[in-house]
């Protein structure tokens, strides 16, 4: 009967996913790993998509439980992986958005203006090797691509990683956008390694074309939603202006961890130090400060809040080409006039912006094909149709915000 | 083409639903309904089934969906329903649970005692037919149970709802736990109305069988699990002390909305004038509030508010029959010594109580079935097996939580 | 890369089941095994459901998919289970059915009279065996429960096998009757073994009693739906009737391998010796043989014949209580007057019977619950409520089959 | 309650689909529609996806269903669309494959060579409509694309019809192979009628081309995978045989259905006055002539019948070019000398061919895109990406079977 114990993790889209004892439920187990229970996977896009609530926390164990299928798979095609290395891969892939913190496409922009989640992640996970004595080295290297066998890299941040591969499953799962849904299981079992690079074999072609272009639909239907981008515009500015007022000396009502980035400027230097306070930021700060900003005097601030915590969003409009000056002076103009407000003030709700998507980026390492004849192609080659090389068009759209007329 | 106006949702589980415009796409919108975004239709049970972090908001939306499905069959059997009943009942199902507050059961046993959500649900409805000028009146009619058809509230709140037919299925979805997925479906397609009773026609039988042993079965095994009532335990013993500190006069970091209720006794008679307040409560507040408070000097206080953040939780037995005082006072003794506690400050960390749960209670109207010889009888009596009968019987367990030994 | 072949089948329910290279393989190649892909799980239910067209071969693939996982939650566990028993334990769930006709019920009480397919699947394996050099000998012994370790025994023919566990989600996905759709993969997990007996652990007893229920509940609105006891009536007295005419030297069109079973009377004794015929007749036979009968002079053939091709059946009432005989006669005189039968001819068209059902028998060995003080217990005990215990009752209930009065 | 009768029937996929009784119920009931039971949607793809075993008659009515809710929302939407000429494209999409014989390609490069499915489906409401009096005239001029409002007939015959809808998500279910599950749903929400054309609503755009991938890749994955061309290359070859030795006098035993076939030439001109003939062929008589012949003494036709009863095919090559003469010559010739046979009967065993397939043609209609604006394009150019333009252009491949040397 039992001898060595596991946790069980009941996932709605995978059923059990099973955690080992040891360094992994130990990570899972720690405050920095169980604060992404309070951070929203895909921000605030449960306002377009209700069911969108899911969590990084959830991603991140989908993810080791896709990882741990690779293995599985790899292993049993004769890849020699050690114990470490497995180890590694999935701590790595586990703690490879760490770094995230809410609403994190808003707090790039505003709070920490210019720091990436994923220098955030590295300096988590450096933070945690002190902790567990050296025991995420190995991860490290691998989540930063330094070590040497590439496959272990490519597993964690590629074009066709275990990240995305659960992601483009799980965001699809919880909005109910059906078009996403792609077949985890297939491209898993499709996945070998040749000459050290991670590959796909040659008959998972179409599971790798059909990846793509979910992939693609996702971007254009969900994570670039008109509505799901003006409430991140309005979060971002929410923020942007808090940190203004704040500036000028205003004291906001906010928790001690929004207070403390609100108060000081956070950059790629001063990060680090500021570990753990951002360690206690999540989504929680953000919406309970605007929940109280929205009674705030500064009309901008406090219509802002609004905005989002009733959804009553701002007016948007999409098109291939830049909007006309003109236009949108118009819309500065006349809500400058009603709501007498200076032109700083009514750039807060009247704006205009660029969202783009590439399909696929070969320049990054694309995706390799093991052809039956043992040479390895990129997959835009492999692929009977030109179709992929147009997918690496990048396409660019344009997008102006401005308040409805009764505002 | 497109001549009247309609929003569409996009469900994980049902697919579309559609908003007709008018009052009801107009409640929605209301900042009353929309904090419903912010309130967890499960509480922390995301604690044990990471899936579940599904709102309120989305059980309403689904509750409409299911009752647009009911009164659609309804009426293809010839079941005459006046486009006014329609509205009012699906105004009534779409507001049943406005009343909720944040984790509902450990609030009514804190800081809102004895306050029940159906009859903040009852006030928020009277409050919004104020704002409506009198739309809602045959929707309060029908959720109170006083108009004179009685079907439409049993369809509202019966023990075969189509609350309980979207919650069961709901929850079953976002935790993983497919046994407690119902054929929503098929049980809307068996209802039936005779001399103004809701029915189920009687080869839907086993339909009901099945739903009755779900809904059992996800007592059990989620809302009754034993992680996750500790953890409402906890919230509810956090939301005691905080509001027993407040009313020592100790100024406690929290939220406007949260700070209301910590300073005021809210009770059955002063729910009313304090609505407003109460609406501004939601699952941020109080996450925001433990947050603050892992870091108060009170013991109790932070040591608790910890015990959730980070989901290191006390320990829990589970036993048929009550615990045994000395072994409680063991616990409760050591706990003492360790941490140099009064008895009533370890009183918060040594506790035990009940749990109960009775599948079906005829008591309560019963799911009637309606025999093809015409005849009506109870589901317990049209069943071939006695198996509903033993549904019936209530089953009772006790609980003893006690913290782990390091703390 | 790949160093040991594998083949992958793709199941609409699980997903890749895996099939290593070797005996395993060989069997599922072999010309007995491949019979199966023409004999359809479920007989002529797809009259009622029609999506219900799999196949047994599908169903032994799925059911070695469910053993394979079951093995490793086992040996996870710290069960020893040497290879070849796993081997053995593998072949014997994989031919458990290798033994089914056409038809099976309908041929047993026509045909084949008397002829269990257990039994015949034990000729087919012992057959194989001597084809594969004894490699089956382990198998055989774990099929027929004379092999020491009794929880081989247990996981391939019990009150909660691999067998059961397949077939209930299988049918339940096909007929899209969600009611049957059982948690497998959470039953699965819940295995273990305790003194070489099959148990579940404690925490498993509500999927038990859900596995209990659904199985129920699948015989009920599925396996005795009166539709599909009427076709499967009818079958069984075409073939009756069809082996009648033989045996008065009739020479009736049908394929070599019925014509086999019509004119030679086959019993427990002969079956063996007839096993290589046995191993021709499929679900093809039986269908042409009626569909060329549908124009044959004899009333009773053709009509019968008819009925099933055409989808044109009989009427069919079912009650608790037998039949007054009065009552079947007044039918059987009336289409004997109509249709100038004699009262032999006529009882092909109006006859009675019973069907029954036993939720769950604990004489024949029960499902044993581990429970966490390492007791074993039954599940009727295990269970906090007494609802198993009428499970355990037998449910018996009449049915009588008639022509429209058109015919 | 119940004034109008309907019938329910259970489909996996949709769930309930509701039949209203009258002419739409008849002809479900119609021997000619329920012949459709014994006709495999996907032939033999069931020896590559075990799965695969659902039929025409399961098909027509999922396309029934799609039809009704297609119905539903372009009558919402404000289209004007009479109860006749509902009732007329609700009959046509219900009978559109009712010309389906069995395994319908081999069929028509062997029996019954040069004639479409089409055209018999054509033939087939001919003749039901005598039957019924005239009432399938609207439903016939909507099929045949002779119906003023072109819309109606692009529902059930054009680049985005009702039966491609159907087919490729109930094919991608039972096959298992989730890349080509589409999302009906949506791409039903997104129909709309302008200027009497269908047309797709602009936000649609991205399901149209997630349809159009989709189903790409199950023509490449599914539909054209080479296990299940050789087997279809196989069957057609058995046919082709057994006419040939017919045609030389040979009595070959089979159904009386067949033999029709075997013995007379039936083609374009001739196939109306056998459809009696035709309407009693089904896949029942093809296999069981198959296995008939597995003992037949001509070497070809006994082989050929025995690689597809026992699954036992040929060997395959796919190659984007043609196959080189000199190679193929190879093969035949080592089979000619291996087992003594002529050149001719060689050719049954070692042959070549080409697959293709164009996932979109707009030269033949296309998909067309209703843009906000009001303006119609072609879904290629209301893309933003090119990748449709090349979905546009045909691929081609060869193919070459030979036999496992041991033959």
């Amino acid at each position: 009967m039992s001898i060595s114990k596991v946790t069980i993790i009941n996932d709605p889209i995978y059923g059990f996913i099973t955690i080992p004892n040891g360094i992994i439920f130990d990570l899972i187990q720690h405050k920095y790993f169980q604060r992404l229970r309070r951070i929203s996977q895909m921000g605030l896009s449960y306002l377009v998509y209700p069911g969108a609530h899911h969590t990084r926390f959830q991603h991140a164990i989908g993810c080791l439980g896709v990882m741990q299928k690779a293995l599985k798979v790899l292993v049993n095609k004769g890849v020699i992986i050690s114990a470490e290395e497995q180890e590694g891969v999935l701590i790595a892939i586990l703690l490879h958005d760490i770094g995230h913190g809410p609403f994190s496409h808003a707090m790039e922009h505003s709070i920490v203006e210019g720091v990436s989640h994923e220098h955030i992640s590295t300096l988590f996970m450096e933070e945690l090797n002190i902790e567990f004595n050296g025991s995420l080295t190995l991860a490290i290297d691998i989540f930063k691509g330094t070590y040497k066998r590439s496959f272990l890299n490519q597993l964690v941040s590629g074009q066709l990683d275990m990240d995305r591969t659960d992601y483009l499953k799980r965001d699809s799962f919880y909005t109910g956008m059906a078009e996403g849904n792609i077949n985890t299981e297939r491209i898993v079992a499709m996945l070998n390694v040749k000459d050290d690079q991670l590959v796909v074999e040659e008959k998972g072609v179409y599971t790798v074309e059909k990846f793509l272009v979910a992939r693609r639909l996702m971007y254009w239907q969900v994570y670039l939603h008109k509505t799901g981008i003006v409430a991140e515009q309005l979060i971002t500015r929410v923020l942007k202006r808090a940190k203004e007022l704040s500036a000028n000396g205003e004291e906001l009502p906010s928790s001690t961890a929004l207070s403390f980035f609100l108060k000081n400027k956070i950059d790629h230097k001063t990060i680090k130090q500021s570990l753990d306070n951002f360690s206690q930021l999540d989504d929680y700060d953000i919406i309970s400060g605007m929940k109280e900003w929205c009674s705030h005097p500064d009309f901008v601030l406090s219509e802002l809040s609004k905005c989002v915590i009733n959804r009553d969003l701002l007016k948007v409009k999409i098109k291939k080409k830049p909007f006309n000056t003109q236009k949108i002076n118009k819309h500065t103009e006349a809500l400058m006039e009603r709501r007498k407000l200076t032109a700083h003030e009514a750039s807060y709700f009247v704006f205009t912006g660029v969202i783009s998507n590439q399909g696929y980026n070969y320049s990054k390492g694309g995706i390799n094909i093991l052809l039956s004849n043992g040479k390895i192609v990129d997959v835009v080659k492999a692929s009977d149709q030109l179709s992929l090389k147009s997918l690496t068009k990048e396409v660019v759209k344009n997008y102006l915000c401005y308040p409805k007329a009764r505002n």
